[in-house]
């Protein structure tokens, strides 16, 4: 999933057999606290190391089981996240948009779902019993949404990792598109100085 | 600390009052699970995403209060951790190895501690709730002790993600030296290919 390119959803629904859709989901909620006591939070955003050493969103594959792309990303959410997945639905409203690789021949989908703090708080405490943690799922984390004085550490520096296939372009449009971090922040994040 | 050399515990601990000491631990319980009925887990070993939009262990700075590097190790642990923390002790007995940078004056000394599956699980349930989550600890996760099919998904990928100070160090030693991996992985991480 190196390779990918933006489609629209109307297209990606129209390719052939040939090709598997995969569901992921960016949930946030707003978290009030400062971190050393001056800098805001702003949000809690979730992404997941996955088995392969990568990170990437909650989610997966869709199978021909699942009546609607939906069902399928919510039922992947159930495995991965546990029953806490089970408090809300992740509806075609919160839709962002879809990425097409070709080898393998995957589209993803991608989806973003305003949880209020407590409900993003039930994910995290239940993940760890969830069916897939340990296995296809290590660990979740939480994404920094700040810089700290170095200019660096803090989101700078979590976009360094390693993501899988639109992972990192879905997290940067999702924080731009919501408005999940200060303009300033983005802008700077675009011109890198480090590369 | 991007610069920094092995020292000796005894020369660190002679080190004068412009230094500053930090401890951490790797915790991992044997796991006897496969992922995808066929690639053996191993082991789980936790390493946590940092506020600062890195991967370390749980651990942190000795206060002048701490009785002992292990008193403040501890310590922080629960802030960390949690309550599931006070289920063990990270002992003299567990250290292996101090590293020192320059600017600023840090000593950082490491331990490996060797859990229960359960007491490892209980600490990952428990981690949502401690002090320190979603403000200085955005996550616990897993470090995939295995390669795919590929030979680049799983650990060789993981290691490819940004790290604190000598974390990396940190794991690839004791990875090695406890025997948590493969042999043949290991070696096959100290010719990379792809660099």
């Amino acid at each position: 999933m190196a390779e990918h390119r933006r489609v629209e959803m109307a297209e990606a629904l129209a390719l052939g057999p040939g090709w598997r859709h995969a569901c992921h989901v960016l949930l946030y909620a707003p978290d009030p606290r400062m971190l050393f006591g001056r800098i805001p939070q702003r949000y809690a955003v979730l992404m997941q190391m996955r088995f392969d050493g990568r990170l990437g969103f909650p989610g997966g594959f869709v199978d021909a089981q699942d009546a609607s792309l939906e069902d399928g990303l919510n039922r992947e959410l159930r495995e991965e996240l546990g029953e806490a997945a089970s408090a809300f639905r992740v509806e075609r409203a919160d839709y962002r948009s879809s990425h097409a690789a070709g080898r393998p021949r995957v589209v993803a989908h991608f989806y973003a779902k305003g949880l209020t703090l407590e409900q993003l708080e039930a994910v995290e405490a239940g993940a760890p019993r969830a069916k897939d943690h340990g296995l296809e799922v290590l660990g979740l984390v939480r994404v920094p949404l700040y810089a700290l004085r170095d200019g660096v550490g803090g989101l700078p520096a979590f976009l360094e990792n390693s993501f899988i296939g639109a992972a990192r372009e879905q997290l940067l449009e999702a924080l731009q598109d919501l408005g999940l971090v200060a303009p300033d922040l983005l802008s700077s994040l675009k011109t890198p100085a480090g590369h």
